[in-house]
């Protein structure tokens, strides 16, 4: 074919880094097929649905069975009563939206992925490490990243500094922080919050992992004054949920944030009814069920399971006396590969010695060079049975 | 701010078809609260979802609720078992297909919104009047259009002709055509990928209706030789199996499909993988329970239902002496506006007269101006009440 491509493409990797990861693992499986690995890499939940979800679910099912309750398109922002129960969700936080500020999607990924479908060339700054999709993204579309570097000097929380002498920008922040664990405090924030308005800029805030939180630190970047005139916002029930392969999220578009008295919710909004037909009427129930006082308290224990996973972790990692982060408020220990190892070395190393699988650092950025990062989301066996087994070599 | 937007999207219509229709159709209901409206507009389906299908479903719930059946992630293109049964289903075709040539959505509308992602500024080609996808999509990037006119002197079926003189164009068929109902003979067909293989050009093959065909005409462009070397091809589980609200659906990269040795699927999937993180487990269980024989049987049943439907409509047509195509191998019916109406001006007469919602052609593109389309997707009794009522002012 005569056709052009996306060039921009042979720009970036050329795969996914959990692709890239996936398939080094199916091989090692092939070559080793009775070799049991433990998987501590991809972000992925492994306790089930809560009943309240499940519940949901079934209802809905059942529902979609009958002409009468069956159900077609839904309005592409979702049904109203689940933007409304994530406007709901938002009290919990001292945040007041409405329901229509509120864009029900598939996942964070979706809505972060398609993000920049609406924006034009703008001056990108991104941490380094992080959650790829925010590079991928930005790449696939020829935008210039500059990066925000995370390392132990700044505790992996990058502040605006006076380099950034520019206005306009788009700035990705995530907190609580894929792949670091690190978490922005309020005032933290309010520094970012102020470089935004003060810059003209816009915030993109990843809040995927609010519900691990521990301690006084912000859940959603509207607890910062200001910041529905600079911020959109993305939550996701994936990790709150465990909604990985249920796939429901949501994007805040608050009524301030605009451009030249242009709502940057109305041109969402039309990307949205272009692109994307809504979530299904199935799992939108599921969702709402998530958020019930019974739902997020079911969350709440699958929650405190994983996190159960990430303190045994860290304790190994201080046993060994590893230097890391996260695991307290993050479902993420990321830690510094042993004896100065490459990411990938050390990936190769954990899979072949031991057969656990992590994600390198490196996949992240070239700020995660030289780092490693283990979740805390399989089973409390695999977990310990993880620790047992890096116990004998590192 | 002072971010740029997206200024292509000043381009276009403020809003989707679709959601211009539900503004104008929601304000005159709150107008006329007592007035009960009939929607022949949206194609959207009424049925409830097959035994086969809601079964799938409720024991797929039933796993996510279980810790050892749990799933989470899925592989961004689809589970191996419904990418197995897609390929499966083209053998009725005719159409032999590997599993990994399958990628699986959450429906048409995205895989078809999002496609533009990968590809390069080619010229495009597309049928006017046609689904506002297609157009939409490519002028969010600023893409040149030109359009193919359909008409009653080409049948509703646009033709290569020699005015066509460039190369390497991305050409948009949809066949049976969504609105107007025609559809393509293999003669066709055959000559659009004779057109496309002698230009080096692509075309993007919408078959969402194909189970609609009465007769014979491809239901897959893929029955046609050498469409594998320059045709992606996209279906729906929406029209076919009422998934309308259930979300599914698949894009077909056939390993010949590529660019300077670079394969389309290879950046389909990279595109899939970066911004998508599958369709539901839920849902994949489902949709793969339509295509089984007895799925498909009941489906079929429903098809059959609605082109009931569609025959009353024609037959109302016939009786007033209006022109139209469609309602043979398509739900929809596509008429000629009654005394020289406009378009929209004939929507508001139904609206107002008679309080029956169809679709206005010129939403569709200029060369739908004067037409209308309705559709065969609601109740019996809705259809029967509508068509009572349209005989008073037709």
């Amino acid at each position: 074919m005569k056709i052009k491509v996306n060039e921009h493409f042979f720009e970036i990797k050329e795969t996914y880094l959990f692709s890239t990861i996936a398939k080094k693992v199916a091989a090692y499986s092939k070559e080793n097929p009775d070799k049991k690995l433990i998987k501590l890499g991809i972000g992925d939940v492994t306790r089930p649905l809560a009943a309240t979800v499940i519940n949901a679910m079934q209802k809905a099912v059942e529902e979609m069975g009958r002409a009468e309750t069956f159900r077609g398109y839904a309005p592409e922002p979702g049904y109203d009563f689940i933007r409304e129960a994530v406007a709901g969700y938002y009290k919990n936080f001292g945040v007041s939206l409405s329901a229509g500020e509120v864009f029900v999607g598939d996942g964070a990924k979706s809505d972060i992925g398609n993000l920049p479908d609406i924006l034009g060339d703008n001056p990108i700054l991104i941490p380094d490490p992080v959650y790829p999709v925010y590079v991928d993204s930005n790449c696939m579309l020829g935008r210039k990243i500059s990066y925000l570097y995370a390392n132990r000097e700044n505790g992996f929380l990058p502040m605006p500094d006076d380099t950034l002498t520019g206005e306009g920008y788009v700035i990705y922040l995530c907190s609580p922080n894929n792949p670091t664990g690190a978490v922005y405090s309020h005032a933290q924030l309010k520094e970012w919050v102020d470089f935004a308005l003060k810059t003209g800029s816009l915030i993109v805030f990843d809040c995927a992992y609010e519900a691990f939180i521990n301690g006084d630190y912000p859940h959603s970047i509207y607890e910062i004054e200001g910041a529905k005139s600079c911020a959109v916002e993305i939550g996701s029930f994936s990790k709150m949920a465990g909604f990985t392969g249920t796939r429901c999220g949501w994007s805040v578009y608050p009524d301030e944030l605009a451009v030249n008295g242009k709502k940057l919710s109305s041109m969402w909004s039309r990307r949205q009814s272009t692109k994307f037909n809504g979530v299904p009427y199935i799992v939108q129930r599921g969702a709402e069920a998530a958020l019930t006082k019974e739902g997020l308290r079911e969350s709440h224990e699958n929650i405190e399971y994983y996190m159960g996973n990430a303190r045994l972790i860290a304790e190994l990692m201080r046993e060994k006396g590893i230097y890391f982060t996260g695991g307290v408020s993050s479902p993420y220990i990321w830690l510094e590969c042993p004896n100065g190892m490459k990411s990938w070395d050390f990936f190769d190393f954990l899979l072949e010695k031991v057969q656990v699988v992590g994600t390198p650092g490196e996949g992240f950025g070239v700020g995660g060079e030289g780092y490693f990062r283990l979740s805390s989301f399989g089973s409390r066996e695999a977990t310990e049975e993880a620790i047992r087994r890096m116990k004998t070599v590192l």
